[in-house]
């Protein structure tokens, strides 16, 4: 009876493990997915930054776009460091998947900084912005320092 | 006079032309950033597309959030087919310049076909998500064969 029970827990395990590996066809699409995600994010993220450093011209239509944008890619790359995604064209070290918990505080933080830093860039002030800026970029600097290989 | 008229014409064009390069600080990294919002566009629209073929295991939330990301990321790519792009590691013809008005002809009509795939997807009927599929698919293929190198 014990080892039914157990059994059952296994096929339970990997029947909640499931769906987020199978969202993609093979590791290596995981692997490219996230760093694709992140990329375009940054991208985006990049822009506004320029701006309320004033290394570029501020320009309020596209800061709100690309804030927005760079927004909705926050939320993309996390389902794609599923198990059996730490080997391969990846900088991403094994303490990820060792500490799940603090990676993914890391990971539900920059969604709520985005989403701030984007409601910022919607009001059309520059000042707004630089307010919202240092939150996200301090995210991504202690998550790519706990979690990302040089 | 007609010199001046010109020149300033000149400078008026180049103004113009500046918004959508000047987006990237280098062209390589427009190259990447369209290659990589397809991918995940591609991604997404794939999981839904294996979904009503039967290859995959119909999942109503998954797919509806899935063709909502896809309709997001089919917005992204253009902006990243400035002058100057057609060159390096890309599969783009240089067709997508010579006829631009025909490239982005199949840039919009494949974001009218994801927001359809998309809003049929929220209805979490297979059947409305099979009946859209086409027209995404069918622009795909188009908008490849005219203007993707093999």
């Amino acid at each position: 009876m014990k080892k039914i029970a157990s059994f059952a827990l296994a096929i339970a395990a990997v029947a909640v493990s499931v769906p987020a590996s199978a969202q993609f066809a093979k590791p290596e699409d995981a692997i490219k997915y996230r760093k694709n995600a992140l990329f375009v994010m940054q991208q985006n993220f990049g822009r506004v930054a320029a701006m309320a450093q004033g290394k570029a011209p501020f320009d309020a239509k596209v800061a709100a776009d690309s804030a927005a944008t760079a927004e909705f890619m926050s939320k993309l790359p996390w389902a794609a460091f599923g198990e059996g995604t730490d080997k391969g064209d990846t900088k991403a070290k094994a303490e990820i998947w060792a500490d799940k918990a603090k990676f993914n505080d890391y990971a539900d933080k920059l969604q709520t900084e985005m989403t701030k830093l984007s409601a910022a860039a919607k009001t059309g002030s520059l000042d707004n912005i630089k307010a919202a800026l240092g939150g996200v970029a301090n995210n991504c600097k202690g998550c790519h320092d706990a979690f990302r290989k040089e």
